[in-house]
């Protein structure tokens, strides 16, 4: 984000906040920010302050940030929002607050994940926009715009259902395959001989940090609960076509998902 | 295949063999083969024969192939490799085959889904080379180098066991995550707004052809039995994290499935 606002002159100055001195150091060097500071100066200083920690840590500061407001845009990006919507709700500067969600990602973290124009293209989420004040909408919205991102408005309970099918539980599959393959294929050397692209494409979201992703299930417990229910049972499905060698229920549960075709260039 | 070798200067002549009418059309005119023949007709005519079906019309076909041959070379691509090297085990002219598979494949198929160089600095297998003859083995191992193409060679059981892991495994996780999503998020509109990269790198295989799936799960069914169950119990236990509130014991999870790092980069 703070590379293309500051190409496109929306972002003069980018100040940081990071108890991490490598990651503050190394954000320094690749220009994410032009200077480190205490999250209370920074506060001060700022006209937009963006949360951007793992979703635990945020609902914990986001009321302390609130505090020290006056006339500032908050907003965060993080991948669940009734907890943060939640936890902010009865704040008398709520309406300074933006929950939003900007659709992309990497299994990849820290500073050096950054990637110039991410964001281009995807979808953004801003959450429950009749609890902000018109001004701080209309920035975040502005915001968006730059970063070429496609503006979707939902409440936050729907969201958070939504990103179950839609992402959470393509990490679950993917941690729950990686731990499979390193359980049983005990040959570490063939699988990496003979990965394939596939194998690759499935796996990559299993390198993702736990820090992220524990919160993330945590506080969206219930929704991925019911969608990991329903992919369990999608699985016997497969097996249950293998042990009693039932091939016309196979295609036919293969066919069906290759309807993702409608949905999925 | 037919690309490269075209390019390299190694095929001057490509026939090719094709039931369907519209993929015929469409592989001479992108210039994949340069005449459609019967397929007896095909192989008279051949130094060498690539087989490339779906595995269990190449099971069907190989040793009738094998009786029109003389001194060429029969080698197949297929996803398994102990159905077709158990049919051909006992045919006179068994020594003219080299069961192969190239670790390269994409969800698409017919003759629009080539992609120049795509077998480049992947892996592989030649399988049961000691039953091949040496001039065969020779020729097939020539045509791999020229694909820039990294050889291993290892026994049809062991390689089928591999694959289980490290392709197909991905795939039922696919197809069943696709089953899920279109069972559960009947919003469609909103799974196509909101899909990130990390469903679509999931979700991807999941459009792959039922007419090549079926038969590699049907041929390769004991092994992938054994991995699925093991996936399915892997699930199990993030289920159960998030079932008893375990997020101890979820960070962990997390933290060993990492550890794929250690063979994917």
């Amino acid at each position: 984000m703070s590379l293309v606002l500051q190409q496109k002159g929306f972002a003069s100055r980018v100040l940081g906040v990071e108890l991490n001195p490598d990651h503050a150091a190394k954000a320094l060097s690749l220009g994410l920010v032009h200077e480190i500071l205490s999250l209370e100066n920074a506060v001060q200083r700022s006209d937009l302050i963006i949360l951007s920690t793992p979703i635990n840590v945020a609902e914990e500061i986001v009321s302390g940030i609130l505090d020290l407001v006056d006339k500032q845009v908050i907003m965060d990006v993080g991948s669940t929002k009734k907890s943060i919507c939640d936890a902010v709700a009865n704040h008398p500067k709520r309406a300074r607050f933006v929950a939003t969600h900007p659709m992309w990602g990497t299994e990849n973290s820290g500073p050096e994940a950054a990637v110039d124009q991410a964001f281009a293209k995807k979808a953004t989420i801003i959450c429950g926009k009749e609890e902000t004040a018109e001004d701080a909408l209309a920035l975040v919205e502005k915001i968006y715009r730059l970063l070429d991102m496609h503006l979707l408005y939902m409440q936050a309970a729907d969201h958070d259902m939504h990103v179950a099918y839609i992402s959470h539980i393509s990490h679950i599959t993917s941690f729950a395959l990686a731990n499979t393959v390193l359980e049983k294929e005990k040959e570490e050397d063939a699988i990496f001989e003979l990965a394939s692209a596939g194998f690759e494409s499935t796996v990559r979201l299993a390198k993702s940090n736990p820090a992220m992703w524990v919160p993330v299930f945590m506080q969206n417990r219930e929704n991925v609960l019911d969608v990991l229910n329903e992919h369990i049972s999608q699985l016997r499905k497969f097996k249950s076509c293998l042990e009693k060698e039932n091939y016309a229920y196979l295609q036919e549960l293969i066919e069906n998902a290759n309807g993702i075709k409608r949905i999925l260039k």
